[in-house]
């Protein structure tokens, strides 16, 4: 096992209507000056947001709306202004990952007085500079970001969509599984696949342990289990609350203590979302049993064989478990009603595969740090993988 | 699932040799009086303790060594003395569970001007006064106490082994897995028995749910496959490690959120442990398979079948699976070579088992708090049961 630091201090208020009680103080502890971060209008339209701005009845609340899937460095621009302009004390976002993502960036653009843009691509200022405290209240069951340093934002006028870590994790989430019901089949879809593939990126690592391992083995099952039935049932309490929960476990920093490899899926995905604005969780379902296919061999076999016998409870040779896990995986994101192929997405054609495959070698370091490493003409093989469906099963 | 709260900000620093680098700022932070609480010798035998004290030059180091396993209210009376009079900032356990247990309470009684016993019987009292912070290094994975609240402390004047919480976990502790190849094999397999008690305590849960539940299955896996290494190789670093992180995370709260049941084989345990003094782990190790067949019943069937399928990877129907499962962690505890009966640790008649049970039953609330109520008769029975081996298959 690697040598590794843990700590992460949030601290999570999981479970039925706690805001009533709970939510002003945890604001209230950093400060009166609030600024409220949260997306389209689903939270006004569900009497989340009346909520909300009655609970903070008293403080100075500031508004930031309209932070859209993948979410873009102008919203968090426009957040920069608000937290300096006002001098925020504490951010508040209400919504999902790409709400709470942008809120964490913009946390700390107060302290940066320069284009936040600097701050994503370059990793280490961030780190030196202040982070205001964020509270959260969760209305989706995929990043993880509740619980973790972490944010993703797109920047359209450069197709970059990376990856960006702050010194602190959200100081205070509500993860209430009751504020997910009213999420999509679409979105619960590719939320979940998100989570699948959190612990995927995280399972599939060369530092991986016996702790890690059955963690992680534990929580695929609970998100395989519990998105079939959130997909039949979307108000079913207990299938809400295990993919809500099974979400911020496979993101919290627990699940990959000493790990050696970077992820490899994510960088991919992120390039399709990047150049076709997909929905994140969807272009990771069409690529992961692409990828397992790929890098499948007798080297990796004995973890795909364990994957296969943990995970999806198979019995057989190592071989037949281990096509069959892939199979398996194709087939729980296929019934989960989301494409499965770029096609569908509408990626017709190879236009951008060798700008997306270049750019996911050097930003997501395929090449050198990943599970299996993956060369530039890999990564278009795999897109050109994706313009059908196959067999992934022997 | 339930509702809960989790917080927890133990920095956890893991792996080979990092006290050299990191031990001094770690204590350093809170400030210039160390109490350094340490056991038997052996920490000066290993070196560790020239070690630790070198890192230490130039604070004020006081020292409380002899504490004893099962910890003593009088070891915490001495350091309750040392910390007030010395002002001491920060303390600096050294060892196992029992070390780090009494540091805790002693942690608490700088801001307590009565006797410590109170803090251990007055559950509320502790958490409204402060603690002092708490830097460990651990020599023994076992009890989890690295990353929780908790503390054991016994009481040999009045026959009691309770269970005490303050307000904070400690601040920083340093894991590293070659301090354990020390560890003899009776303790080895004692502070095994013990995580996959802590597991058994939080796993047979009325509240349990998917996601605890899935990362328990894990757990149990990482401990029944390591242990046994650990026992044959000694300085297996892997097996070391793994055992030392599954004791960690089987006992730092995450386990057991949304749980409502109360703790069963520990209290009764206690009880042993008070009245005969022996080894923790090895009356957990005795008395936990006589628990499994005696709440065992069509009600407990599909959880012990679960335990079986997930835990013991075993095939067949519901009632095979939980009675081999049974008989499967027997096994496993009598393969770490450790007495599987009363007789076999000098208990040799039923003097105390009255007493025993009623001091249990009220303790540990088992008549009432249990996933399957015990009463003063049922625990008797338990005793009578653990006399002599049995077959568990069916």
């Amino acid at each position: 096992m690697n040598n590794f630091k843990f700590q992460n201090k949030t601290s999570i208020r999981f479970g039925k209507d706690r805001l009533e009680a709970e939510l002003h103080d945890a604001v209230a502890q950093f400060g009166n000056n609030v600024l409220l971060v949260f997306g389209s209008g689903s939270i006004k339209k569900s009497g989340l947001y009346d909520r909300v701005i009655g609970l903070l009845s008293g403080m100075n609340v500031v508004e930031l709306s309209d932070i859209s899937p993948n979410p873009k460095i102008s919203s968090v621009r426009e957040g920069q202004a608000l937290v300096k302009n006002h001098d925020i004390d504490v951010i508040l976002a209400v919504g999902g990952g790409s709400v709470i993502d942008a809120a964490k960036v913009i946390a700390s653009s107060k302290f940066y007085d320069a284009d936040p843009w600097e701050l994503v691509t370059d990793a280490a200022k961030r780190q030196t500079i202040e982070q205001l405290p964020l509270v959260d209240i969760l209305t989706l069951s995929a990043t993880g970001t509740e619980m973790n340093t972490g944010s993703v934002i797109s920047n359209p006028d450069t197709h970059q969509k990376l990856g960006t870590y702050g010194p602190k994790t959200p100081a205070v989430s509500f993860l209430d599984p009751q504020l997910t019901y009213s999420v999509s089949k679409w979105q619960t879809a590719a939320g979940s696949i998100d989570i699948f593939s959190h612990l995927t990126e995280q399972y599939f690592d060369n530092g991986a342990n016996d702790v890690t391992s059955g963690i992680m083995e534990g929580l695929y099952r609970a998100v395989i289990k519990n998105a079939p039935i959130a997909l039949a049932e979307p108000d079913n309490y207990d299938a809400r609350a295990s993919l809500m929960w099974t979400a911020t476990m496979s993101l919290n920093g627990l699940t990959n203590v000493g790990n050696q490899n970077g992820w490899t899926v994510h960088p991919i995905e992120h390039e399709l979302s990047a150049y076709y604005d997909i929905t994140h969780g969807v272009g990771l379902g069409i690529m992961t049993p692409r990828w397992m296919k790929h890098v499948l061999s007798d080297k990796t076999l004995p973890r795909f064989a364990q994957f296969g016998r943990h995970v999806w409870e198979l019995t057989g040779t190592d071989k037949e478990v281990a096509h069959l896990a892939i199979q398996k995986t194709f087939d729980w994101i296929k019934s989960l009603e989301v494409p499965t192929t770029l096609p569908e997405v509408g990626i017709i054609d190879d236009t951008y595969f060798q700008d997306m495959a270049e750019s996911s070698v050097m930003v997501g370091h395929l090449n050198h740090a990943a599970y299996v490493t993956l060369q530039v003409a890999d990564v278009v093989h795999l897109f050109e993988e994706a313009m059908t469906d196959h067999d992934f099963s022997k």
